[in-house]
């Protein structure tokens, strides 16, 4: 499984409940990943683990159960920016041991071994790697609010947290991408897959910084697994998150057939063997079809780990 | 004044009820800093901080009132050594900024003044210097519980919290002080005083390292100001933490006229215009005076402030 964020992972947790004896691989987007007051902060690791080790706060979608705030309080009261970032009392413990072993040499693949042994159990089914052990960054293009049609890049967590994805995206960009290799693991692991779930994550900074690592498009395109993708817009609106913020920016409508035309079929030079959309955007599943992807239409709400193992399993049957 | 640790704090607020229009500058002992989780540790910096801006735990003397412990709960979890440091989630907040303000460039001091401005307010009667911005840390020799005869030096607080100061000290050492310079500001603070206080903290960990720091030993040895040390020993014991088992690897016997001597009389090489014991060492009085050191007896054991501030008073007269 390819993925990253809150739809991720509460796509994961569908994957679980659906093949609870599979052998699953998380590749899992890392250029949301930031530095804040010294820690390496990897939001997209986190939550993945969290949710499945159970300690996910599954009403927010990401960080931990029964947080507390008070050492982030503590370093707004020494006046330290940036107070945006939520950084829970139980959640710092992860970045200051993340932190801690990457200083100590690890690369983010060990580290993150290391960290989700607690979450994950040593169970050799179920495995967490981050999309590259390279730092990749992303970054959205804004209108600078203090200058007249001055632009500026911001990371992309302050567009998304700070600035709650309110200015236009103007363009997005991935700092250090061309630079980054498949984390040890990634290209192996799509290679052998029986099956490749493309999870129903932000296409723009969630899945797009994944397929972006040298190799990993490639690893998608000549796997003998069959690539299912499963759209995270439902009726023309992210189902979760702010991705119709996101979707112009790279000129990709905020809407299902256009995600899945930007993917592509692999017969097309693109990833995808199968395209899942929901049952509000049927419409436009003939055309897609037409164009040479094939798709599947089924209720795509992940309401829960058991709805969402549902559609997974149906579209699974779809190309096995 | 000089001083460090819990007796330091105890003995600086002393000094502020004493003194509540003076200006005061607490040159500051650092070499019981430790780095854990990737995080500076100042001990000494905090525990004068907290106790100067009312965050102190006066029952515990050190670390922050209305503690709590989560995060190192979490980092015990991970399994991430070492669990012995009492590490509380509104100290770490301190850490975490003066990490990420080192990291950042800034020096020992500058961040010093970063970080007590929240405690001290700006006053600028009142400020905070570490002894010195370079790095220097104890360590204690101790024999090697798993070889025999073996001996190993441990960091000054592995020695102090983790083993309860239980082995034998053999020897001290301390790494890195003869590259160290006095922090900017010290030697000024020394020359131009009217007046320096030796606080009672452990003339081995506190006190030693700071006389240690190549040129503070010399300003004091050369300001004008009368230089009074308070005995941190009382009757034959510390009177606070565990000197007792420090002092012996120094070769200075645990008696409060031991460590006058230790100290020394300015005329005689020494620092000392005037040492200071307890009325239960008052014994050893004369035959320290008889060798040129000048001495005063008086209560010393610190209960309030204000007691504090009466021995530091009664103690000033005599010089002044």
């Amino acid at each position: 499984m390819l993925g990253g964020g809150v739809g991720g992972s509460r796509f994961v947790s569908g994957v679980r409940a659906g093949y609870p004896d599979a052998e699953l691989t998380v590749v899992v987007n890392t250029a949301d990943d930031i530095t804040l007051h010294g820690l390496r902060i990897c939001p997209d690791l986190d939550t993945m683990a969290y949710t499945l080790g159970g300690g996910i706060d599954t009403d927010r979608g990401w960080g931990r159960a029964a947080e507390t705030w008070r050492v982030s309080a503590e370093l707004a009261a020494y006046g330290l920016e940036p107070a945006w970032f939520g950084l829970g009392d139980l959640d710092l413990a992860t970045h200051i041991a993340r932190t801690q072993l990457l200083a100590a040499g690890h690369s983010l693949s060990e580290v993150t071994r290391l960290i989700t042994a607690r979450w994950l159990g040593h169970d050799p089914r179920l495995r967490l790697l981050p999309m590259t052990d390279d730092v990749v960054e992303t970054e959205v293009m804004i209108f600078d609010p203090s200058g007249e049609n001055e632009r500026r890049w911001v990371h992309f967590q302050e567009y998304w947290v700070r600035l709650h994805a309110e200015p236009e995206a103007l363009a997005i960009r991935r700092t250090g991408i061309d630079h980054t290799r498949p984390a040890p693991g990634v290209a192996k692991a799509i290679a052998t897959a029986d099956l490749v779930l493309i999870a129903p994550s932000n296409p723009v900074v969630s899945i797009g910084p994944i397929l972006e690592v040298p190799g990993i498009r490639d690893s998608l395109r000549t796997t003998s697994a069959p690539v299912i993708g499963f759209a995270g817009i439902l009726g023309g609106a992210p189902v979760l998150g702010m991705a119709d913020r996101l979707l112009p920016a790279i000129g990709v409508a905020v809407d299902a057939a256009a995600v899945g035309r930007h993917y592509g079929s692999r017969v097309g030079g693109g990833v995808l063997d199968l395209w899942v959309m929901d049952t509000a955007d049927g419409a436009s599943a003939a055309e897609l079809e037409r164009s040479g992807l094939n798709v599947a239409v089924t209720g795509l709400i992940m309401t829960t780990p058991e709805a969402t193992a549902e559609f997974i399993r149906l579209a699974v049957k779809a190309v096995v």
